[in-house]
């Protein structure tokens, strides 16, 4: 440890001999100096103790699961263009009095920066906030647009249940003075649009019943074993038919703020079914959501768990995305309190990538996690500047090309790489093939071998790999 | 302030009273409580002071900014998957002492977290330190992978030249015994391609004289003068002649150490010379990297400020790429010290980014920030379900397409929203085109008009949308 800290100290003192532009000859003896201290450290690195691990509650990702990573975030990607959003990105940490104030109780769970001086700095706890702030500060008064990033909750992690301290946002929001519920709908049909896609099984979005059921009971003064009752049969057969004859109800339609309430709900409820999605849709007694910030209609969707699931050791399913209206948040950030209306929601892939990870798993699905279209080879030896100039000319010409890092590697060297990355091609060349102008290429699922003239092999190559 | 903080304490108690599955009434009561409490409250948020910005150093990205980062990273993106490279991801923080000794002085720009308990943890400086410990965690000898991340440096920001506190690197690594100098020369190579693929002008890639150098003076004996008038010449002309010539001087073919090092110069600069790009490659004697850990051929890319550049305010340009052989430092993580050799290339992209911001900003180019390929709109009133429906349609079919969240909007409003946001088409629904079972799509561009079939729609969209 001396000896490195002696060669640090060199290093820096030639770092400063050049900052200062010292005479060469002196640089020279130090940076001399520095070499021969640095050859006898030499082998004596890596004897140092590590704990070789991630933070708690955080993880690595592979490239298998990056392959699976990436699936996910294109099917989610897709949908939020699909429905015309905007992307914008913020930074991972904000001044902690930005994230002061928004998130009652689970404030304790933020991450604070050491204090080295400057400003007070927080990892971010959602997006929302950090989107909210940028509304703020921009004046915009108007934006659809979707942000997908890392936020950070010192939470008691459950990984195996897709619970971190680390994990992913993909939000989706509508800000803007609108006409009631057309935003709130799209959202939910964004929920439903995903869900399926990513093919998850059965799931369902549900919306808080106790809202509107606190409103009949404290304000209209209905009892609260009327409201359970009607409370149930909602959660049961909850929609449109329901909201119907509750508004119908003389005890309910005179009080404003239930009639208001049931009024929206109706509204969303119309939108939803010319969406075509109020199937999966439904109120629930028991969803309550900690965050304070949200003002209006807020839901979250869960996954069922499948009777005929077949999975060995399921993981245990739940709650997949929320989101809801908060039309003051924008407000608390703008100095003269002006209001931006808001609606969103966001996916929390973890638990959806913890599934998909275990279906790959239980499946004989093999995951390429590369690209790469062709493996440049050659059966003899001596070949490697005949390979490297093949691959530059494939690379130019944007084919996805490897070759191995050896002067004299062995054929089936070569092909075993191929058939454990799923390279599908092999563009081997010989001594025999380089007179003749030709390369040969190999299908590694057939063992097919044909010769291409040279300057056609881009072409084959790419006609051969193109998907149908 | 106090009502808020009365209101998040009923809040709380609400919540608890739910955890503990409370009699319903007593949570419909507090309920109440806290419904009237907020609406009390109401429009007082928003009153207090915030100082409205990003931490020093941050910045967000606004759409237009985001459509142009995805460019950059897109070029960078194919490249290293043309070079058949896996992809990783590491937490954005690491336990502190998996950083400790790797940065030399430059330590005191990491960024630590508060101690909140637990383990002490900092941001990660850099995408190299976590893949060394990743490597040596996982016990993989042998990776060629990219890894796409922001990193994080407490240093004196200059914004306007695209330095900033957090940024982005884009990192390709091989890891891997292999032979001399073949993955050294494909990154050169994957710089080479970047570089020319994103348009930047000219640039050059210089790798370091001095250490060359210092082993013929120190180790040598060569005189300074003598070394140095070598070194003018090699960064005037340096290349494979000068390497040849340089090995057959009868002084330095007798020094085993610098005969080791300019073959294995030599080396790389044939194989550059196989890939095409030795005339962006020049040796450099002014180039000192402050790192630590790199171990043999280093290298940096830096953008040549053009002469006849018409930019007004022209973006100081400089290093735009860095990277070289690290052998020792996974070797610092493995318990016995195994060491895995490794040799990379990081992309610095804020430079870049600066760079095309600034001459997307100077020419006319209208950059979308989205990708939306019809506008659901109608002429007449009260067809707010006939064009959600029609949206639904197009949504399910994968079309991307907006609607305006107007219970009535006029025509002229949502053209003039297709002109601001570049959406190409609009789908207009009216009572006679119901009639008719057809729907008037208009194209933007030309104002032509025509009735398309409404069991056509999605077809003639994908049409009229698919680029040639």
């Amino acid at each position: 440890m001396a000896e490195e800290a002696a060669v640090r100290a060199q290093a820096e003192a030639v770092r400063r001999l050049k900052q200062d532009k010292a005479d060469p000859d002196e640089i020279a003896k130090e940076v001399t100096k520095l070499l021969e201290m640095k050859a006898r450290l030499g082998g004596d690195e890596g004897k140092h103790k590590f704990v070789l691990k991630t933070p708690k509650g955080t993880r690595d990702y592979s490239p298998k699961q990056m392959a699976i990573r990436e699936r996910v975030f294109n099917a989610i990607i897709t949908c939020f263009k699909r429905h015309g959003a905007e992307v914008i990105d913020t930074p991972v940490f904000e001044l902690k009095e930005t994230l002061t104030g928004k998130y009652g109780e689970d404030s304790k769970l933020i991450y604070d920066l050491k204090d080295q001086g400057g400003e007070l700095l927080s990892l971010r706890y959602d997006l929302t906030v950090p989107f909210a702030r940028y509304l703020a500060m921009n004046k915009i008064t108007n934006i659809k647009r979707y942000h997908i990033a890392k936020v950070y909750r010192r939470d008691n992690p459950a990984m195996t249940r897709g619970r971190y301290r680390e994990f992913y946002q993909c939000d989706f929001d509508i800000a803007g003075q609108f006409d009631p519920m057309i935003p709130d709908a799209e959202c939910l049909k964004i929920v439903h649009e995903i869900l399926s896609d990513l093919q998850l099984g059965d799931f369902l979005i549900k919306m808080p019943w106790e809202e509107v059921r606190s409103e009949m009971v404290g304000e209209k003064g209905l009892s609260p074993e009327a409201a359970d009752r009607i409370g149930e049969y909602v959660q049961l057969h909850g929609g449109l038919d329901l909201i119907e004859r509750l508004l119908q109800d003389p005890k309910l339609s005179q009080n404003k703020l239930a009639k208001e309430g049931l009024g929206d709900m109706k509204l969303l409820f119309e939108y939803l079914t010319l969406f075509g999605i109020t199937g999966k849709v439904s109120f629930d007694l028991s969803l309550a959501r900690g965050l304070d910030y949200y003002t209006g209609v807020i839901y979250e969707a869960v996954l069922l768990q499948q009777e005929n699931d077949h999975v060995e050791d399921p993981v245990s399913v739940g709650s997949v995305a929320g989101g809801g209206r908060y039309d003051g948040l924008v407000g608390m950030f703008d100095p003269k309190g002006r209001k931006v209306p808001c609606v969103g929601v966001s996916i929390g892939i973890e638990r959806i990538f913890s599934i998909l990870e275990q279906r790959v798993e239980a499946s004989e699905e093999k995951i390429r996690t590369t690209e790469t279209q062709v493996l440049v080879a050659s059966a003899q030896k001596k070949l490697l500047e005949e390979r490297l100039k093949l691959i530059s000319e494939l690379w130019d010409a944007g084919v996805k090309a490897e070759v191995l890092y050896k002067k004299n590697p062995k054929l089936l060297n070569q092909l075993q790489y191929c058939e454990d990355t799923g390279i599908p091609l092999v563009a081997i060349v010989g001594e025999q093939e380089l007179k003749d102008g030709v390369v040969k290429l190999r299908v590694v699922a057939t063992r097919e071998e044909v010769n291409v003239r040279r300057e056609s092999l881009v072409e084959e190559i790419r006609m051969r790999t193109s998907r149908p």
